[in-house]
């Protein structure tokens, strides 16, 4: 290890090497490009006020031409020249990218499908990442990038990999999972147990008859489909911890290491687990949708990468000038974005806001991504709104390093995810991250800042309210953590299919969901009632629900907040309430109408005494970051409308330098203001 | 051989072992449980009157848990406990699951699809049928199982394998394909011409050179694909009857053999030939949709199975205690469904109602998929519901062995689906189920007990009215068995798109459909003019009409009933009707809406002189069964509807054990009774 | 070389041999049928006009029944009949359908899918144009059919192959394909750099590192992608070569050699490079749409025919009698289409009509496909229709060899279709055949008579107007000689997303789209901005947009005609004009909708001069052959409408053989007429 433990926050280590600003930049790959547009980048990052490139991540090719043959001196003249013209450099292993030579030299490396078939070289991530050949190469490039670059100047931060995402099932695979298997179960009479083989003359023999989740004739063992998830996970992180501790070993302590992860899209990870291993959590971030959808999603993926941390700040690597991807076309962003977009994330904890990429390429997969230096060139609208946002960027200097706090969180649990991600689930409406996003986004349109808990986590006590969108799967000691802290004063919302089986896949027996939380509920969940695709029920209270309905009885004091009116369950509860402890935990069996779940919310928000920072009008929305150390506090206040709102608060704007007037501060359509208060 | 000849029905050997009662019962896996479990389930049996249990259908890790070294030791001790219990046992042969160790020994028998993938352990049914190996083993472990409980005490009846259903395209049915060719055509120049191998520069020069229909570029030679379907299916028919044979040289004659087949869904065999190699029918049912759709749906499946067995009493093996699988969702079912739907199976001609399965999975692939004792445990609607169920079916005891009776009948012959379900037709419109489903409705919807019919059958003069919806194959002998019944007074419904090919796929020249059918219906069809998706005819009529349009010429005295009105087809016929001999033969070249075909339907049966049961209220369902010796007969009402319904019949209702009152039988919502008259 | 120069027309060579008639029959398959059938269809072949069939396209395994050794003496005989009968022969290899000795000697020869499935035999298409073993084979038949029928009075013309259109990604694809590659790049620094490697690490080291684009992780390059589908057409071009030439060497200039290329149905192939290959443009038109919309379609297919032959007299190889493919069903056509399709064809410059095929096969595949001669037999419909246009034709003897004229042309480059095929474009919408097909609908729906041209094609000059609907991809010399045309007094339309990437698909840099067609249309793209699927925009002028639109800067004198009224876009430029040179040339930024895009074009027209042949009612159309040597000219006029139409115009109707009266012509509702003029 080198260098001293640094007591700031891990991306106060970055910023201060920026200059005790917010890092401000994008993915740089000059390899793509030559000298005259390299005299003129150094020019337009000046301008942009670039302060951090991200360098190398494509690059395996140039860097070890042939097979242990290095030729670092491209980029020991980047580097230089970087440095030279003030601008930090995030500095990648290109190890998502391994050069046709590997891929060659390694059939065996190369990725299979469950079906069976082997891909082939053209693309990227064409590699299985449990392969041995392909390890052993991303460790050796990423070891001798470190030691030529660990104490570089122009080094900020260290960047493993891109975006973890890709499954492989070929026979290392296999073998990987097998030693996974025998660390986490011990004994083959133990997955035996775990998988239920004695149902459809599974039972193992052997470890070696243990195969991935590959193609088969009916329905997959879920206890194998789960588990091979998880390994999968582990194996990723694994492979970024080889890494790491290369890295770590022949660098500085004030230049910490990450991955992007893929957030609010979803990677194949178990990002909690990720959350642990880098020093920041760093997202890549595309909105899927337009307008006020997309600063719904940019929240929901910001609140993530801030709980995976912990709470602290995190950094936004990726992001697209003017990229809204929407299912089978990218749609452009709106005047204002560019700025609004960024502040979004700082607001909800990013010490920064980053692009993929400087400079749009000209050829290969990606031309038509934008850039922040599009094909047109600098006199275009988007990179003026680009070096804006710098510029704005530059205004709020002091932000770095502060804190958000929420006291509302969503449960969230990968083993949830895998679950209900799995076949012959009793109805196909059961949308894990669906259910996640519908909360959240209930919450965020009550203007309350949430984040995401882990229900085995051990924070939940910083919280006074819990909602649970999605548990279909609860350990005995998640489900007991609940029960305590509901006991102690929480308030707890959980809804339908819930604790339905255990870590191992196993029914809840006796009724649903597992004790104790169903003593926490005071419900015993006896039989599910899913609806048909389209079918609406009509609840006592008049509001609506569709997708799902259940059996309940009730222990007293436990109350039937609403009822079910028809069919077998009419009279029959179908939202509880129950007094429990100090706390009261809620239950929905069925999935309510978009009101009812919003009044239902408030109601939690109301009786946990939860409230907005400030009264705001519709579709403005306010986050504030707080001084670690009890000092100023930040506002930053951001109208996703495309009308002026006007809000009544004090303090110093940051991005006009101008006080608030005594009237009310009048954002523009689309405008933002960062307030600087206390 | 072992025993004497058995002059019951074949049923009748089980019901007598089961006390002369009715089978009621399901799947019982005990090897999932513990001994507690096994405590309560000898508990809870007695108390839902279950008389049969499957055992075994998963077994064979358990029974064979390394290749060749048997283990029976648990099993006798369940036989024991619940021939102890008073409940018999159909024992299953596990050949439907292989257990790990048998696939990795012999990788060659693992399912390849047409594309080339071979599929791998982790499901079931992960083996080809034709694979030696594998047909080796199975009838390994099914001689060992009749060796040791041939004549055990528990042992009612035997359950070969589990629902046939998997097609594989490996070698080895390649090679198990040339030997069905060899025998169906004799030569190679016979399958040539039979091929139409000119076509396309088909032809081969050496049964090596024949492959199953895997991958290729375009469409598939039709009569490779018929005959593969036809190989399939006879297959699968061996592989049963080799286990059948070595079974029935180990057990007594009284223990009747049997398999599960699935119905309605459609296995890829031919069930006619299956019908006559089973000592009794049984099928599996699993509603795919609520309500009356569910009622259609369950006597769709039962008539066949009926059918199938040549009218004689049939098994239900599996149904679902609250399982409405519908795509994506599984609904539940509503309450009173249970006794209800077991009820609309013994009506139709089962001599019994059991379930897949006893208790609920707590682990494994199906842990979903809704049993007698439901997770939550007895305290439930479910088992309550099971339980009185079983305590109706003992009422019924007498039923067991009586015959129901159908003078219509709907044509079925696998050909004709196969062809159907082909490359290159004319119109995506052509769907055999379909079209069958639309028939028997039609008839069921009437009140008319309905049987299924093959064309070629030898017993097609118990009927008075036989619909072809859809029989676009048809033999030379099959066209002169319809012909000669017409003549011999018979009332016989054609649809379109009839007789075109002959049992080679060779189409039918000079005009369609073959003769000399085309002499019993008086028309000739020159050109089919199929309609594009949603386009509506009007006929002359005032009705309309989808799908499908031919260009036909009548021959006198034949008539139209209903012309087309415009295009190229105005005023030609649609819809004609031809008395033939002392008989009338119908054609209907285009799909008539709803409403004219039931009109049809209707006028059909009043030609052919069959009324319903008794007159009935919309929504109820009458069926009787006939003691086979003359004696009583018990009218079974279903209410499918949710009000109450008022019958006007006599007898005494077994359910209820009281007679009927003179003012007639008023059944509740979802009710039934079961009346014992003459 | 044999035979002399011919100074005709290349159909001119094949008319001659058919005593200066249009061609007229089908594809005739004997060997699929015995002699008493043959003899039949003498006498109907004779009935009908027949006066050319093609034979041998499926004969492979009857003329070479095992590897080597040929079978010529049932085909002799054949010929010998058929010319004895007075009809001529068009000769095909029959290399689209390798026998089972073939595939099973040469299993290296089978196609293998992207994802690795290598196919069977068992339908036609089963080998890769690449494989060595095949290629050999190929030209081994070919030349032994020359040698023999060579001179052979029957034969008129040579038809090589049928309907090339299958790719192949196998190990003989990957090493011809570096072959091509070789010869394109020269060097792999020179491919390095073309297809943009320094992106994603894709540098190559060795050619033997290229593949073909198989299955792989996540977007292809798109410089390999298109690469692949330049190096397959060649490929297919090039094995059409080799059988031509081996053929050339046998047989006499008179008997011109073509393929059948599919139309408007698109193959794999660049069509302008086979266009100069063959001596005669053949195409095979299956209309996928009923009504006016199989008229369009006739005419997109049969303008690109002409224009592939550069304005040629051409030939249509095959239709469907009855055939109407519609996705999942096949259609019939109307009474009286059989003529008028035929006719329509010839309109646009075909020098006869064909058919797939005489006699409706029995058996096979494509039993259900229509024919001249039905299942029912010569006593239909069809055949009666069949051998009216047969005689029609006859009466049209003296339009062979003559001309179209053309002096509006859609601007075609199968680089641009390809580009638009690729993966990870900006949206859905980019259609590129789509537009194409728009484009030619508007001229076609405003009675002009429209050619395909290239964009860097000789000719331009003999157009007026030029249409650019999808022009992505544009070289230098491309973008140079368009400016030029325009200078000179052309009006060009240029549509969205053009001129953005050159050929070797890099992006233009600056601005789209390439300069010197930038200047010519006085506009810079600065950014797009695709637009939401089924999202509207209006425009100034009242018009609607969809699917795209464009920030735009504009150079006077270029000026805005229609403006962009909402969002970011409001008041910029939609549709802009630009006088330049001699010329004009417009650009639209955003698709238009259809009333909008026909008013412009109709501007378009009126700018360039350009006015239908004569004033015609809605849905008749009129097409003008005229004499190459400047005699008299023919006017087809068809009426595509299902009501009677008048037209004024002058001359004799060949059809009637009566002159036009002079109250005008009255057709009736389906009917035709062609006029002699001048």
């Amino acid at each position: 290890m080198t260098g001293q433990p640094d007591e700031r926050q891990p991306t106060g280590r970055l910023t201060q090497r920026l200059g005790d600003r917010l890092a401000f930049g994008g993915d740089y790959n000059p390899e793509q490009w030559d000298e005259a547009v390299w005299k003129e980048d150094d020019l337009l990052m000046r301008w942009a006020h670039v302060n951090l490139a991200t360098v190398g991540v494509f690059s395996w090719a140039l860097l070890e031409p042939e097979e242990g043959r290095y030729d670092f001196g491209w980029l020991d003249a980047h580097l230089d020249r970087l440095h030279a013209a003030g601008v930090a450099v995030d500095l990648a292993t290109p190890t998502a990218s391994p050069p046709p030579w590997f891929t060659f030299a390694h059939p065996d490396a190369m990725p299979v499908t469950a079906e069976g078939v082997r891909l082939t070289h053209g693309s990227r991530d064409t590699y299985c990442l449990a392969a041995p050949a392909y390890r052993q190469a991303a460790l050796r490039i990423a070891t001798a990038l470190a030691e030529r670059y660990g104490r570089h100047p122009a080094v900020a931060m260290w960047h493993v990999h891109n975006e973890y995402a890709t499954v492989c099932w070929c026979d290392h695979a296999a073998a990987a999972f097998r030693t996974w298997l025998r660390a986490r179960h011990g004994t083959l009479d133990a997955l035996n147990e775990a998988w239920g083989t004695a149902f459809w003359s599974q039972r193992y023999l052997s470890w070696e008859e243990i195969l991935p989740p590959r193609a088969t004739q009916w329905h997959r063992n879920p206890g194998l489909a789960l588990d091979y998830r998880r390994f999968w996970s582990d194996e990723a992180l694994a492979a970024y911890r080889e890494q790491r501790d290369a890295i770590r070993a022949r660098t500085t302590a004030d230049r910490p290491i990450t991955t992007n992860l893929m957030l609010p899209g979803y990677q194949v990870l178990d990002l909690w687990s990720f959350g642990r291993e880098v020093d920041v959590v760093g997202i890549d971030h595309y909105p899927c949708a337009p307008g006020r959808d997309a600063a719904a999603d940019t929240a929901f993926g910001a609140d993530r990468a801030r709980s995976f941390g912990g709470g602290k700040p995190w950094l936004l690597i990726e992001q697209g000038a003017n990229t809204v991807y929407t299912g089978d076309r990218t749609l452009p962003k709106e005047p204002g974005d560019i700025l609004r977009h960024s502040l979004a994330h700082i607001a909800h904890g990013s010490d920064g806001a980053l692009f993929f990429q400087w400079r749009q390429s000209k050829a290969g997969a990606e031309l038509w991504h934008s850039a922040m230096v599009p094909h047109a060139g600098p006199d275009s609208r988007i990179f003026r709104e680009v070096a804006d946002t710098g510029a704005a960027l530059d205004r709020l200097w002091e932000v770095a390093g502060s804190l958000v706090r929420a006291r509302a969180a969503v449960l969230h649990d990968s083993d949830c995810w895998w679950a209900l991600d799995g076949q012959g689930l009793p109805s196909a409406s059961l949308d894990y991250h669906g259910e996640l996003r519908r909360a959240h986004r209930a919450l965020w349109d009550a203007g309350v800042t949430t984040d995401f808990a882990h229900p085995a986590g051990p924070d939940l006590s910083r919280y006074r309210l819990l909602v649970a969108p999605a548990l279909p799967l609860l350990s005995d000691a998640a489900a007991e953590s609940l029960r305590a802290w509901v006991h102690a004063g929480g308030t707890l919302l959980v809804q339908h299919f819930a604790g339905v089986v255990d870590e191992r896949h196993h029914a809840r027996l006796g009724g649903y969901p597992a004790e104790p939380l169903r003593e926490a509920l005071g419900v015993r969940v006896e039989e599910f009632r899913p609806l048909a695709a389209g079918a609406v029920l009509r609840l006592s209270d008049g509001s609506t629900s569709t997708a799902w309905s259940e059996s309940l009885r009730l222990t007293a004091p436990a109350e039937a907040v609403a009822s079910y009116t028809g069919g077998m369950l009419a009279d029959r509860p179908a939202v509880t309430r129950h007094p429990y402890g100090s706390g009261t935990a809620w239950y929905a069996s069925t999935r309510l109408d978009a009101a009812a779940y919003d009044a239902l919310v408030a109601r939690l928000l109301a009786e946990a005494g939860i409230r907005p920072e400030i009264p705001l009008p519709p579709g403005v929305e306010a986050i504030r970051r707080h001084s670690p150390s009890g000092g100023p506090s930040w506002l930053f206040l951001l109208n996703h409308t495309a009308a002026p709102a006007t809000v009544q608060a004090d303090g110093h704007d940051l991005l006009t330098a101008r006080p608030v007037p005594a009237a009310g501060l009048t954002l523009p359509p689309g405008g933002a203001a960062v307030l600087r208060q206390g």
